[in-house]
């Protein structure tokens, strides 16, 4: 049994990742944190944890950890983070960030888009972008994982394939996302407020959402030259599920259905957690709530010569605490879909 | 008074036909017709009726239109809608038809999105598209008006303006549409009983919706030339609403963000039914639910060049019944506002 | 035309009057007050009154009103609302108060339930407690109506005409009522961030709810001895509506079915706001969402001697806004349903 | 590994336990039976199993099962389960029954409830009403398990500790239920199409549900002699999730709200699937969504004397596929919690 740790448990992410972890059969979930909560029972703060998890919260305090835990996972609000995982790396365990801090290679890109100087640039390096089905061997050998964001887990999977075959365009890409309501956190707020958002949705920071830098970074590494992306993301009123549908002029024309097709089943095969569904049949969120699936499918239409690629996860598994324990068994030298099996909840 | 009928009100547009015409200060609503609930009141059929209105449910018959009715909104399916147009207009009725059978000009079109043969093509010369912000005195004029649909409205007034300065580009311009269930219509399926579409969301019909060659069409037009858009609608689970977010890169790169703006304001105006939102405020939904008002706002990406469009409309009401209601304004004489001014219902 | 102003029009029952009364074709708004966003435009706070009202938010500062304003509805929070109440009653114009200030006679139950002293029992005594169809001559005469609470006016509408026949039990009348989330506030909270309540539902305040007093006082007064009952509110994830379904055992064992009809019929006729359904269509919130309507029904249920009457409205509308409008009807001498006889938002 | 099938798989109560049973580790899931998607892939009618089942759909024939299945579900429309079930028992397979077939003792109540014949009478002795926590050596040693239904086992966990005291009063009990759309099936209707059902709810089946004689048989029979209760459903928007409120008049008087309490702690103890929450504490829906947990807390109003008792659990899991699971557990020897301890899907 692996020990880890979760600091920063109350928020939706820290949440998820207990969930997670408390079905996981390889782990035991040693810590749970909270500065708002220390001392309280993570039953009495989230009572669908009553008979699973007699944790108590303690302090998110690296100087804390129990003895034997070799993994900790940071869910903490981005900008906090960085500090505590440079305390933890100095401690010697392996960290697994699901902030925004460590994602970006470049301090002035996070200084750019998060307005703040970024606390660990010498971390940066190091640390690896957690995507597993493309980075696998750095993944399993890092000591610091940068867990990506919920939008990007969703637009990476479904076109890195396709740059790494040289196939996207430097420019024109748009990405219209949308995502449920959990993706914006747990503080309450005059905007989520469920009167203000159930039974409405809207786009938000058009064309100016944190999480494209991100994007275009992964995509531009991976394609070899540098692409720009333009980036809608929506709110919709569910809990929980993003779609991305992307748009593409593809760089070779000679390039039809079958081939991208055959590029993404060779990319990422029948068993593991992304599923290229079926020709017709289109990704729902339902389909992946609370699994670590990510959906995709995609049509080429001949009218326009326009890629368009639809791509489905749940923004809190895959796209953060379900992909953040992949990275975990990666890492421990598990078998990569290890307490990940279970299916969506369907309805 | 003016004395309309309404044919075919129980689907979702007959009811808001209905809601909104019972409403209506200058109108008598003198007939509604239901094949299936002939003999019945409309009241019990639609509860929320009782205690204003006591009509009954007449046979769809061109034939039994009550004396004195001089406009009559035709609500019922495509291609069962046609046949009655024909009827009524031989009648010497106005016609305003909400289905999508006099939208397309060409006969081939028709046959190539909707899979069956026109059945009244002599009709679609005279079929005023009915977009009353941009076609105001052809709709003034007009014996049979043809409805827009809802998608088309929510992106063609947003759009209009600028193709009739020439700044869309024949191609590349991508419209990613999202719409609440209502669109869908009242018959109940699979794919909208209750579980399978709540805290559920997709793409739908991906490149392949019959609402694209109405926007073509009508983009094409006002721009001067042929222009082909590429269009992905997205299921949300709410009742009511459509958010369209185009992205277009302009024809003229000299165009900037304050004269993009002043083309809208010129265009629109203050007083009517279309609002361009403060700079930075996003249309959402809620603000439009129930009401005819259609906002828009927009980002010029200096990133990337691109135009991001953002409207918003209540599918039932600027998305057709609505729509239709001001369209019968402009026809019989009315100030185009009348019967239409009360807000959304919030929250 | 009467001039009118709206104290407190941020909160959902002051935007929902602002809604009724710009709809209403005897009244000018004249003014619209905001504590927190005084000198902003109404539109701009609540963007779906964009192009149907110019208003600015002022100071709700009782010396401020325009001249000519006849009548000031009140939608301040409890407890804030009484001060200015009586500073409004000195300067002479007629009060409706949405606050739960007036509503209990006796001002030990007030600090009971409310957990304060009352600053202003002074009042008291010739508050009306503003249900118009039980009340009308008094409304009509009324200087201060005490409008009533949202769960109160769901259950007292259907109750009190069997109260007034002597039938209802002084105990063990059950009240089991559910209501969506707009009764709760427009205020942020955990408890109604959108991710927590969504897709959810749960009792609350379980026989402790301060609209209990409220009902009781009522539902004695119209017995004529003293009623205690057992009221379980339960939250809902809805917008708006409340379902009340009470329990009664009734005082006479010879009152069957049909006679407990005929006295709901006697008493509320088919012209007004409350409507008895035809036997065996039992309420829904939809079809009142919107809507100054109340509907009920009921069964005997023959196995064990009980009465179930199910009652719905929109909290919102005939449980504040719209019943307080229908208030100012009468008080102004005109016809009770003036600018309330829209129908429900369906779907 | 124990080998089980599952007749009916394709409506929620099937889905559900094939998820649960796919998550089970004691448990070899051996066939899936459909009538309408014989020979398709289980995945292909239910993509969120994609990646995690290859099972392929069999006709729902006895004779069919393969070799080595010890126990069959069978999740069948009331009616035509009972004809399979004694082929089954035929066969010599242990079954455990999800349709009503089997929870009436008597032939003459199913008669009067369900409006048809019993067509198995002989089987309704040797039936096991299957909830675990109140008949567990029955579970144990059953052959047939009529598994109860979804709004019986939310109001009888919570109310048969308190019969076996004789605290219930045989008249009067009051019973309020409130549930997700999941409850009505997965067949499309009218009523339970999205925008009809979406915002809003309802009582329904009012004092007439064919679960109210389910309840009286069970509580009368833990009481020592005969109850009858008061029920009405109500249908909420939601997927999954049942409230139920009950509302009794305790026989003895000088049983407080500690006493109560004590009652419920001995019978259930801490560690099984029925939590009772901290005083003041009230059940939510989303604690138990996904999960095999009833969370209940009570009331005791000193003003009127009644308990109020309410109890939650995720209609599909502990109100029928998850305590399907755990019966199975008791009947095959395994620990009683196994393949059950996950925790619910938060938020």
């Amino acid at each position: 049994m692996t020990k880890v740790a979760v600091l920063g448990a109350t928020g939706y992410t820290g949440i998820e990742l207990v969930r997670l972890l408390l079905l996981h059969p390889q782990v035991e979930l040693s810590l749970v944190s909270s500065d708002s909560r220390r001392g309280e029972k993570l039953s009495d703060a989230h009572p669908h944890f009553w008979g699973i998890s007699d944790l108590v919260f303690s302090a998110p305090d690296p100087g804390e950890l129990p003895p034997g835990v070799e993994l900790v996972f940071c869910a903490l609000p981005h900008g906090s983070s960085a500090e505590i995982v440079r305390s933890l790396k100095e401690a010697g365990v392996r960290v697994i960030d699901l902030s925004a801090d460590f994602r970006l290679k470049q301090p002035s890109k996070y200084q750019e888009w998060y307005q703040r100087t970024h606390p660990c640039p010498e971390l940066l390096e190091e640390a690896v972008y957690g995507l597993p089905e493309i980075y696998p061997q750095q993944v399993k050998a890092a000591h610091l994982v940068a867990n990506p964001g919920c939008y990007p887990t969703s637009v990476l999977l479904p076109l890195i394939p396709l740059a790494r075959q040289g196939l996207l365009p430097e420019k024109g890409v748009v990405v219209d996302s949308k995502s449920g309501v959990s993706g914006a956190g747990r503080s309450p707020a005059q905007g989520f407020h469920f009167p203000e958002c159930n039974e409405s949705f809207k786009a938000y920071r058009v064309a100016s959402h944190q999480h494209t830098p991100e994007m275009e970074q992964e995509l531009s590494f991976n394609l070899g030259s540098k692409l720009n992306l333009i980036f809608t993301p929506h709110l919709v009123p569910v809990n929980r599920g993003i779609i991305s549908t992307s748009y593409l002029l593809l760089n070779n024309e000679a390039v039809g259905e079958k081939e991208l097709r055959n590029i993404l089943v060779d990319f990422y095969g029948e068993t593991g957690f992304v599923k290229l569904l079926k020709p017709g049949v289109f990704p729902e969120t339902r389909w992946v709530k609370g699994a670590n699936y990510c959906h995709i499918n995609f049509r080429l239409d001949e009218r326009t010569g326009t890629v368009v690629m639809v791509s489905a996860l749940d923004n809190l598994v895959k796209g953060a605490a379900g992909q953040a324990v992949q990275n975990m068994n990666l890492m421990m030298g598990l078998p990569e879909k290890t307490g990940l099996t279970h299916s969506a909840l369907v309805p």
